[in-house]
């Protein structure tokens, strides 16, 4: 099999910082997460708060922690610094090569998508943001890595995309008619459901916006491990 | 402008764990850096250590320390934990959007490549690996960010490619021919100096080989932000 990961994100219509913040990392037991938080507020302010957070359970995964166990001390730290004032969401995807599972952590209030073959879920948990209070525990979803799985997860620019101009994205049929397609790579559902999304705020975001498609398939050609990444940079 | 990234790796024959570690992560005052390191020997103890370097690396980059810093530092902890008995090398390559350079630090023996326009050079340093003592220091080149600047990296496997079987690989040439082509992208490049050096060595590779192509060029089509990872598993 192959794990393929595509993230795509713009920031916020006119600020040049994002508030999210999105790492992928290895495991060391094998596999990679991919960490995702956004920050409360945009711009620089937002920028400090993900950056911490992602980096705290970045530098615990990297240590071995579980990723709830991650997600709890993330929260913690969140609170203890800004005193319960500052909120973040924060979303782990691991492949756990151990487990042979991915383990979906989420202090998120967004949605996300689950897919294997025919079957679309989009979860919508009881999930809450980090940094409130001391017992903030994450919602943990864990699935058998197979191929045909297809996983999404995105901030909550996404979910607001439209609002101000009154014609809110319906993210969940976005993705659902996105799939019925032939195969669609995950670098083309995370560039589908973010060019609707900017589409809906006329070409302005009201918020930073990332998505994050994961998708487990079988093995097609060789065995390089491949990244590529793009900064578009203003200059 | 926008830069691009494109990493391509295999670990060497019937090992199933890669003892070099590549991570890429966004610094907190813009940009972003990727951190390379080859732990001493192969396989799971060689991961622990690249890993631990890149973690230490990577935690300080996250807090705002200079590159070359966190190299001193990551050769420190090195030392310390294994008493000077395990080397690794460690490479960063930085795109400092505060200062417009792209920050090149070395500890790697191995060379590497910078290409502008017509001009190639193939930077064959006196940098030594990291661990082995309390006098470590990285080199460190500073190049302005612009339109056709291309840097390559790569771990010893490629250098040592082909020297089993008589046929050590030429990777200069082959990049400068490679560059040949009409404006190839960085994945193309860091496939094809891969490819070569698999084949050299007979398809079975004598180490882990682990190369990175950053390549700078004019924006091309929209802003948006994007990450793709390819993970090939065995089950």
């Amino acid at each position: 099999m192959e794990i393929q990961i595509a993230v795509a994100k713009v920031n916020k219509y006119a600020v040049t910082e994002s508030g999210d913040t999105l790492e992928v990392v290895e495991r060391p037991n094998g596999g990679l997460s991919v960490v995702l938080a956004d920050g409360q507020t945009s711009g620089r302010g937002a920028k400090a708060v993900s950056m911490m957070v992602v980096h705290k359970v970045m530098g615990l995964l990297a240590e071995g922690v579980r990723d709830g166990a991650a997600a709890r001390a993330a929260s913690d730290l969140l609170f203890t610094e800004k005193k319960g004032k500052v909120t973040s969401t924060l979303n782990i995807v691991s492949v756990d090569l151990h487990t042979n599972t991915v383990v979906i952590t989420s202090n998120n209030p967004s949605p996300f998508f689950i897919a294997r073959g025919e079957s679309v879920e989009c979860m919508q948990t009881e999930s809450k943001s980090i940094g409130t209070g001391r017992t903030i525990r994450p919602v943990i979803s864990e699935i058998p890595v197979e191929p045909g799985l297809v996983i999404v997860i995105f901030t909550d620019g996404m979910v607001h995309a439209g609002e101000r101009v009154g014609r809110p994205m319906d993210i969940c049929t976005s993705f659902k008619s996105m799939l019925e397609d032939q195969d669609p790579s995950p670098q083309a559902i995370a560039d589908f459901l973010l060019g609707e999304a900017v589409r809906l705020d006329e070409g302005r975001p009201g918020d930073d916006i990332s998505v994050m498609v994961l998708k487990v398939q079988k093995m097609r050609g060789d065995t390089v491990r491949r990244m590529t990444v793009r900064l578009p940079i203003n200059a």
